[in-house]
């Protein structure tokens, strides 16, 4: 009976955003600016919706569609969107599927007129709370996760005297990794969940609250980081200002780790510790653990370029920049086929000869995922007349799935997975090769609690599976 | 606290279409030339849903947007709906707003995993419904009635045994009138209103079975008319055939009387009765309730022509075509502005001198709204030369709203409502006037019983309002 | 040596409209009215140039695409078309390919700074002037007639004291069919060909003067006909008015009956012949030629409808409307395969059985090209109860190609090049068939000297072929 | 009279490419590729032109449009043009305005069938070239100097035995910077100017001959570079090989120094020299001249990093990467108006305040146009903690207008034009601020002829103005 109810393999890697500007300013503008600079965390969708809280009741307009926040926003539907409260949202693209229906924030009608959320993250109980409602006659327009919140918090809605009571409730209810940001017309609440799995963060800008997954949101909009939303936190902010709920905070916490290895921005500060200084770390431990005779330390574009300064400051070794990356080569490229003489790593990144002729090098990126990406750029590095290459990789190798939203490649597209260290060196012609231990992760954070399951099968939340 | 559930005003006067392919041939394509047929039913958006019922569990595709079906629907969407099972739905447009969220069929996740439901009609007790829903904590994504029946589809059929009888339950809470087709994976059910306010009929073609607002449709996928699905009857069609239920039935009944006067395709049969007699007849009564000394009937295109032929016919006048059409003015055209010296009507419609030239004419159209148009009509008319334009009315004035879904020009939009007939008649500079008189309204289409609320204010369905 | 210049197959059948208003008002909204109501003349691309004659020298603007007028066009780029005259064009659309480049307008540079023209015809020498032209070094960016026009004209400027000398010396050089309106900035300038094979007319409104190939674009701009432009006249109008040149007449004329027939618009007068009353008159003709016993007359939409009406008058039956056809299956319409039930020709038609049923038909239409939609018909027709079908063609069939522009089917597609009456009878399923007789094609227009050289092989000019 | 024929203000700042695959395999894709390189030289309009020399004469296709290549070209357009032999171009965009008719390549139809023509470049004879072939009759579709000269050629291929030698006669004729690739259906023509003010180099694969505006586009395709086109020199490709051609050269050389600084890709090699190694030069330069008390040094991403390095490298300093750019910020990008208090620099670019914070800084950059940006940048530093900026820029202030189509701001736009350095300093907010001096531009490429023009008002061909 159990399986009938699919949960879809869309990840739920996002970036979410929410701003009430008290003095009654249009915040579309800010919103869009904030996504674009979350634009990282996710490219396939993206969406803003509005409220006028100075209007009629329910005075909300919204628009969402497939595609960069560049394409998606434009001129002439973003004046139409008025308001001085709004929340929005990019979403991660793991599928070529048409998922419009899936594009967030989600817009609902409820008991007490509109409500909009916005949601990163995974759950893992969602296959139980989905039963649970549907065994109530719910019905489901998407096959998110973030569907089901809403419809936990609409239920909870029906018999409590406030929107954040609702969302207290259903935080309860629901386990696994979440920033969550939710707008009634005339409240934004933002909830992070208990083990701070998933970031959140709290700004202000004169007198407008600003929250955001990375703190680089809050720059690009002129808004100063106040400090994170802590895990269990919830924020809501009203006209009458900002008020703090710590009724679901734990003692133990597990941020994930991968946010500071490869996906949050380079200029983001996470639960206290800067994500270049991290990056920075993480090249210092592989250089303390892999040393390497070489002459220069280089990094892949852009994923290996910070912890390769890091590693070239421990080693005491030039850190170059050995390659040229071509930025038009976007989503729309096509891809040569195998007929074709042309690569499609070598359209995107060229290496300048000047750099890497005679040297031996450090090369460092911060995984490898088949291998062939990796040869290649060795044999174009070695074609320029490079003499060694020593590959070193700034995070361990992935072993196990992650069950909360962040999308590690699967166990049948690593060559970790089937290979020794060894085998890979040799399949992709590196000289040496190093991956970071897993001891070092915690180097990289200081000592902040972390989610490191994909690499060593320790889940902070029971996944269930 | 009632007000507070809004309840659209988008008019939900819709085409269906439902087919089931029991020898498993794809579907996709009957079903956007089912949908082409009834294009004339609605032009906002469009919508195909199909099922593999041979494939696994929750096969379903489905593709939709705003635009008319040739826009909507390209080789390569298409192409990729595969099934044997499907439904399809036009949306009638009545405002600008973009509404993508309301486009039909809804495809949903439920308790038995996918429900795909495409509904012409509208709930007069849509307000309470949807009041006891919330109450139980329910979100709607969507601002139409349709949502609404799904989900109490969806609550029963978490207490029942089958769709069907999930179907049934839901019937018996609706109020108002709906031509609903419905599709789970493997099953195809189509359910009518108990006053049959809304068409709906059976075809066959081979052995695949469909169901259609209208017979046009049937005709256009090379089906069949078996019969109309009765008011109140449920058809259930499943890989080992065909299933009626009368559960539902009543004896009164109250056929749309406006789908014989303008909204129904003149080559279609509803209820025994075809479309093309309805309006001749309409024609002949309007002869005999006012003659008109002239020497030749037309019709204002396409609207009033077989209403003109009918009347024609009574009087022992030559019909003839006195305007030509541009097919060309489309959708997208833009009017010309009242600095403008071009006229919208002239572009559209443009008289043939030879026809009208020193004649006495009869010209006969369904409805009189603003009355700009046809004094437009008129002055080209007698600017060509007629002598005498004496206008026929092939209806009675509207008076009142329909609450059923049909899009009657309001109130405030009908001269018919401020002024006398002698007043308009001066407005528009006829030679005479007459409207059909009520009691004809029968005459159109023999003994069947008939919804004539909007003439005469006797709801066969009390509004509520 | 000669066949190495290629003449594109492309025809020229197309529309042209422009106008200029010594008042100075805006002409870009009544150049698109004009091109909406010449929009059956062409429909593959379209343009407008228009240009602020008040303006410093050369202030001209233009937009053109693929697409229908209605397409290509909209209020954005419309309202970007400032000034007092201009000229506009829509293309007849004979192959799929694209071809942007030969979009008309053509706008140029030259020796007095920018020259547009639009061009509806064909030249027969069109291969001798582009090798004279390529010898002299020339360069074309189209595969048009048109752009050799252009060229000469510009060549001649160079010597000549006006855009109209040029002209004239140009027209002496070209042979063919051509309805020319050419654009310099502060000029108008419309000749037609000295056969007059092309049509071409010429109306006022107010201040402002305007010509068109048909007199529908005239009443569309709320302009009066003043008369057709005479072949071999050339018309200019500047600020200080309109003058008339006759230098290229002659006394032999040869006015293209397929205009008459099949494509010029049903409301428009050309060459003093209303196409209303030619139509009628070869419905009469067919009548008297080819009487049939039947109980009434239909034509099929829209192409046979007034040849149907004419030979309902002259024998005595009565014109019925006997399909119903669906105006929303446009050009992207996605066409039934062979696999499929559903027919294209049922999409397009249906039958109304009340009008036909027990009925002796006869059925007219313009013309019989492969003869299977013709069959198709007779078939749905005798489906709906139909006793006896009688077809008549309102034109003798096409046996030789036309060099002027028109795009008559050619020989391969036509089942009468290959086959006898008789056989086409058998083919198509009629009980009787009857083709205009060719004598009555001077019927249809008086004592007019016409061309008709697709059905009697008589050029009127040599086609060098 | 000569003021009268405009010449265009689009500058002709642009790439191109040619491939001629002589054991016949289709070049569509390279092309594709090679422009994907070239892409930083022009995102305006792109387009490929193929030939199948195999084929009948003339089988030429092509597509072009507005866009930047992974925008125009798709998988269906690519996949339609066939040949072995093709060429393209991309355009830069100076204007906002429309353009599509002057993408290029040119294709036109000539004396010999079809030529096809890529230009990089600026002619300074243009409007004395134009009168001469207006006075013959001209007419041009475009306002582009590359139609002159495809004229030029059309116009000498009449009376010479090859395209070759109608080139050369055209080459003659024409003064100024080019860098042409010509195409006829079964020949590759590649030209270079006598100066070599524009690049074009030449390649290998296999058995096909590649010519590129730049070495990054024969890297791209898999091709070696064989060597520079020489300065005056022309190739041809045919089928039976390749032929140089060096009749136009002179002695004197002047190699446009700007490619150096900025326009060249870092992977590019022109004329004998890295553009990386010519940047890391002038770094070096920078820093001999303008030597500063820091603890680091960092560059504007990403036209100052390399210059950056090259000053971290001679003033013994570390290099460091001081700004995240965000590179999703594209051309579609909605900027802030002067109300909303984001900053598009912001946007951009965001402080690492890690690697800046208590730091003395160079900040590298190449140039500074109105200043704002660079004032914009030192705030953000100094905002994170920065506690002095010396600003460096590798290149002297332009203050002469470039006639040769290299898009240099124009006098009103640059601070340097009106201000003293001493002023500009304070305006920006640096602690420090250095140009580089007029005489290391030579010491960036060696003993290279160079023009530094729009340094020094040297023209080395006289622009006539």
């Amino acid at each position: 009976m159990k399986n009938q109810l699919e949960i879809s393999g869309v990840k739920e890697e996002c970036g979410v955003f929410g701003i009430y500007d008290i003095d009654g300013k249009d915040v579309a503008p800010s919103v869009y600016y904030g996504l674009c600079s979350l634009q990282h965390r996710g490219q396939e969708s993206c969406g803003i919706v509005v409220s006028d809280t100075k209007g009629p009741r329910g005075n909300i307009s919204y628009h969402k569609d497939l595609g960069l926040v560049g394409e998606v926003f434009k001129e002439e539907n973003l004046s139409r969107l008025h308001g001085d409260l709004g929340i929005g949202h990019v979403r991660y693209s793991t599928t070529g599927a048409s998922t419009r229906e899936n594009a967030q924030p989600l817009v609902l009608n409820y008991i007490k007129g509109t409500l909009a959320l916005a949601h990163n993250g995974n759950l893992v109980n969602a296959e139980q709370l989905k039963e649970e409602l549907v065994y109530g006659g719910a019905i489901f327009h998407t096959t998110t996760d973030s569907e089901m919140i809403a419809y936990f918090i609409a239920r909870e809605r029906v018999h409590t005297a406030s929107v954040e009571e609702a969302v207290l409730r259903t935080a309860r209810k629901i386990k696994g990794a979440y920033g969550l940001v939710i707008m009634s017309p005339r409240k934004l609440v933002a909830v992070r969940d208990p083990f701070g799995l998933k970031p959140l963060c709290l700004g202000k800008r004169d007198n407008a609250y600003v929250v955001a997954s990375e703190s680089c949101a809050l720059s690009a909009v002129g808004a100063e980081l106040i400090r994170d939303i802590e895990p269990g936190e919830m924020i809501t902010v009203t006209a009458e200002g900002i008020r703090s709920n710590k009724e679901l905070q734990q003692k133990e916490r597990a941020h994930c780790i991968f946010e500071y290895i490869y996906f949050a921005r380079l200029d983001s500060r996470m639960d206290g510790v800067k994500v270049y200084d991290a990056r920075i770390r993480a090249g210092r431990a592989l250089a303390k653990a892999y040393p390497a005779k070489a002459d220069m330390v280089t990094g892949v574009p852009e994923s290996g370029l910070t912890a390769a300064r890091g590693y070239a400051m421990e080693a005491g070794l030039p850190f170059e920049a050995a390659f040229y990356k071509n930025s038009y080569i976007g989503r729309t490229f096509i891809k040569p086929t195998q007929q074709e003489r042309e690569s499609s790593v070598r359209l995107k990144l060229n290496v300048l000869e000047s750099v890497v002729k005679d040297k031996r090098i450090v090369l460092v990126d911060d995984s490898i995922v088949r291998g062939t990406t990796m040869a290649n750029l060795i044999q174009m590095l070695k074609g320029a007349g490079a003499k060694e290459v020593h590959v070193r990789i700034s995070a361990p190798p992935f072993l196990y799935p992650c069950y909360y939203g962040t999308d590690v490649p699967s166990n049948d597209q690593l060559i970790a997975s089937s290979h020794t260290e060894e085998e890979i060196r040799q399949m992709i012609g590196a000289d040496s090769l190093g991956y970071m231990k897993i001891e070092d992760l915690q180097t990289m954070v200081g000592d902040m609690g972390i989610c490191k399951a994909c690499f060593d099968n320790r889940y902070p939340i029971d996944p269930g599976k």
